[in-house]
Formats: structure tokens, C-alpha cells, sequence
């Protein structure tokens, strides 16, 4: 029986690599392994197995007793393949907290406190001294971008900068520019219509005798916005709110371009800018946090 | 604040060794850590120390939400120190399964399925290129020939061999010899009574109409007891007991030498052995599943 190698359900960047990167390990060392994943492949995992030419790993739906599982990039039951209970787990690699899990014997576990499952894995490569192949590094290397947001996140570690920079010699690459290619492709708003995007992630707000739309959309696909900014100004502005503001929010940049229907000194007083259409505010990345406080007084003041 | 380095409650010499061994690990890394341990030392941990010259861990009765710890050979609550969910647990090393634990945020986490926790250890002694010293090689031998009975128990794993013959190179010992030397003085009898000794783990049963005790010693101190084998036999056969068994139980080479009340055929037909005092049975080591089962249609033929 295989051993069967998966990250977390909802698989994001690292876990559709760390179970493709830990499965060659295992078969370096002469275990028969298969590389699996518990849902569909993200926009960004896709961008990267189609950039180093690798196949994606198989869906699992399920395993039984007679499975034995190695863990990636999760220690929890709940994020895990269903059934994993009556399952051998015999392995796991993960950056996460200690999630409760209980096994009927021992294992090999192996947590770290760093940014990314693939900075452990690097070094259980160099350790074992197996083979790190332009893919492999390729793989490694764009979760560790996609984890800590081009070494941004302050879960970023020395560790994961090290094993990045040599990753990105070892595969051939930029790593700002092709981190930013990446996400670019992860976050693509294609096939979106300008209401789609508007809506995408919106909430409506009573603040004094007003209605307040707030959309924001996650992207570094800018341009794909910008390009279409008086169609979204038409859209916006026959929208029902007396006030709507959309925020295209730039993650690895963390700041956000605003477009919005409102008087100009809502938006000059509330985000301390020059009050012009798709202004970028430096630091507004959170519509709780910072969008809804900074504007509801301005607009209670009308 | 200081780490806080300690194995289980009721440490044996696995759990006193591997705090030592990681004390000094994580001072070589540069880390402010104090070797603890959550209960007495028993008299083959306390050999141990003599033998290679150290000084025991401090003794730890609990911590709070201000301590960072770091425990070995254990990874369950139940376990460990007080007052453990309320700390930072920053690091574990182990070879247990995994017992259920959750923490607050990611640490590191290194188990393996091995004999002994010390085997891990050396390992990452190895990784990290931390000098093994005469002292903490012999530490470390010393938990693992404890752990594995000489490399005899089945949970022996190569690593633990392999290890542990190099670790006796470097402590200048004699592993067989030194591991025999150790199980004997942590097995002495030293300061029992043959009273004490017949009735330290003794049962009494119902056998047919007869009245049988079956007392049993774990000991390598084996001259301790035949030495005053009349003493025995005189205490043995005054007592009220139709039939008594006492069985010496060598858990090295795996079996009990017999003294006894009782008709010699029953010794002779239920461990097809020469019915004399203080015989050999090899491969009879458990009370419950071979003492009991196999006196018992003997006795009741009676």
C-alpha cells in the first residue's frame, strides 16, 4: 500500500507543493509514496505547476484502516481527509500549532516555527541529501513566496529567506518578480464583469441618516481594474447608495486604490490623501479595522 | 526567563538524560535554558549520574503563564508538569505517540519512532555539529541501553543501535558490560529483607482447595537473592500457603528463576524444567499470562 501525502483541505499554495515536494522525498528515500490533495487546485497553485510543468497531485476523498497518511502543512484532524481517524498516520511536516491529535503509536512529526512547510522540507532535503531538482525547487520556492507574501508576512522567518533565496538560483528565477507574477495570476479578476467585482466581497452600513456600500477585492491584477475604471465609476455611481467606495486592495504592497461615489473630502478626510479617483492609500488593507471607523465619522459630520 | 527543559512525572533515566542532553544542546545554541525534572530520581538514574560524573536536574513542582518550556520524552498534559497549559511550550522531542496536546502558537516539534528519546537526540546533536562530550555521550548511552534493555527490547530500532555504539566509543565503555552494571545497581535489593523481597509484588490465589502466593522480583541483582537462598526457603516454607512461588525475574536475558513451597512435579510439569530450588525458566517473565495459567491445572490435579 502507498503512502498517501496530503496538505489541508481548501489546499492553498503550500499544501498542493509541500505534498508534492515531501511525496519525492519519500520516494528519494525509496518509499513508495503518491502525492495527493483534499479539493480543488487555487488559481495560484495552478499558475505554479503549469510555470515548472508539473502534474497536479490526485483528489482524495477519503482513506480507511488500511491507509497509511503522511501530513502536510496541517497537525489537525478537522483540516484533514476525512476518515484519517481509523487511518496509520505515519508522518507529519507542518508550520502550524499543536492541533490535538492523538495516534494509536508512534511517528515521525516534525513542526517548525517558521513561515512555510517547505522551509522544513528544504532542510530535511539538504539533511538526507536528496536531490533538490529545478521543479522541486521551483515548488519549494513558490510556496514559501505565496506563505510569507514575498518575505513580507511577519511570520517570515531567516529561515524561510535563506531557503527561498537559494531556491530561486536552484530554479532559475526572480523571486520578487516571479513572486509578483504569481499572485498576479492567483489573484486575476478574468472572467469577472465589472458587478461581479464590485460585489465580490461587499457590505452595505447605516452611518448616520446614510447607506454605505463597501466593496474590496483582494488583487494585484491592477491593471485588469484600472484599465476599466470609468466602467466601474458608471457602475458605481447608479448604484442605490447615497455613498459606495471600493477598495482594490494590494496585498504585498498592503495598501489599497480606491474608487468610489462620495463627496471628495469624505475621502480626504477619512484617509488623510488627495481626494482623486483610484487613489492609493498606503497601509488600508482592512474594511473592519480601518475602511468602516475612518469613514463613519465623516459622514455622520454631512 | 530562562527555557525550562524536563522529561515526564516519575521520570525514568530516558526523561532525567534527555533533559541533561537538551540542557546542554540548547546552550550550545546560544539559548538560557535550566535542566528539570518533575519527581525523584530512581536508583538507576541516580547510578547513572555517579557513574559519569553530573549533577542531577532541578526539581520543577510547576510552572505558570511567564514559563517557557520545552519537554522530552512526553508530549501529553496528563504527563506533565502542573500548570503546563498555562506556559509557552516552545519546543518537544520525543518518541511516544502522539498524545493530544494543543498550544497557542507554532513551536517546534521533533518525534521519531525510536527506542529512546536520546537517540533523537544525538541526531540533532550530529545536525547542528554540538560536540558530544564524554559526559553527555554517556548520558545518552545510558538512556538509550535503558530504554531498548541492551538493544534487546522489540522497540529497538537501527538508529538506536547504531547510535548507541558510537556514543559507547565516545563514553569509553564497554556497552554490554556498563548496560548490565547500570539494570543491576537499578535493580539492587540492597537493604530489603527476604521478608521485604517475597512480599514486595505478591498475590495470593485460589487454586482447586488450595491456597497458592505467587510472589515475583524484578531484578539483574540475582546473586542478592541465591546468596540467602536457605534464608528464602526457610521464610517460604513457614509460611501459611499450601503452595508459594517465588519468581526472580531476569528481564534482561528473559526469564525467572524458581524458588519454592510445592511439590516438585508441579514445577517440573508446569515449566517443563528439573524441579530444583532456584532453577532457570527461561522466557517465563509474566505472573498473569504464564505463573498463573500454567500452576494452576497442576496444582488442581493435586
Amino acid at each position: 500500500m502507498s503512502l498517501l501525502v496530503f496538505g489541508h483541505k481548501n489546499p492553498d499554495t503550500d499544501s498542493i507543493c509541500s505534498s508534492l515536494v515531501m511525496t519525492n522525498f519519500k520516494k528519494s528515500l525509496g518509499i513508495d509514496a503518491v502525492s495527493c490533495r483534499l479539493g480543488e487546485l487555487r488559481k495560484e497553485a495552478e499558475f505554479v505547476l503549469n510555470y515548472f510543468g508539473v502534474e497536479p497531485p490526485k483528489m482524495l476523498k477519503s482513506v480507511d484502516e488500511n491507509d497509511k497518511c503522511c501530513l502536510v502543512d496541517h497537525n489537525e484532524f478537522g483540516q484533514s481527509v476525512d476518515g484519517l481517524e481509523k487511518a496509520t498516520i505515519v508522518d507529519i511536516v507542518d508550520h502550524h500549532k499543536l492541533g490535538g491529535m492523538t495516534t494509536a503509536a508512534p511517528l515521525s512529526m516534525t513542526l517548525r516555527p517558521v513561515g512555510c512547510t517547505n522551509t522544513i522540507l528544504y532542510s530535511m532535503y539538504k539533511e538526507n541529501n536528496v536531490e533538490i531538482t529545478k521543479q522541486i525547487a521551483g515548488l519549494m520556492l513558490s510556496a514559501i513566496l505565496s506563505d510569507t507574501l514575498i518575505f513580507r508576512s511577519p511570520t517570515t522567518t531567516n529561515d524561510d529567506i535563506e531557503a527561498g533565496k537559494t531556491l530561486a538560483e536552484i530554479a532559475g528565477v526572480d523571486y520578487e518578480k516571479y513572486g509578483m507574477e504569481m499572485f498576479k495570476a492567483g489573484t486575476s479578476l478574468d472572467g469577472y464583469t465589472v458587478e461581479d467585482i464590485v460585489n465580490m466581497d461587499f457590505k452595505a452600513f447605516e452611518m448616520g441618516s446614510k447607506k454605505v456600500g463597501i466593496g474590496q477585492v483582494m488583487t494585484l491584477d491592477i491593471d485588469a481594474v484600472m484599465s476599466k475604471k470609468d466602467d466601474f465609476l458608471n457602475y458605481i455611481n447608479e448604484s442605490d447608495y447615497d455613498m459606495l467606495y471600493l477598495a482594490i486592495t494590494d496585498i504585498i504592497n498592503e495598501g489599497s486604490y480606491l474608487l468610489y461615489k462620495s463627496p471628495d473630502e469624505i475621502v480626504g478626510n477619512a484617509f488623510n490623501v488627495t481626494p482623486i479617483q483610484g487613489v492609493f492609500v498606503e497601509g488600508l488593507v482592512s474594511r473592519k479595522k480601518q475602511l468602516v471607523p475612518n469613514l463613519t465619522p465623516e459622514v455622520e459630520k454631512l
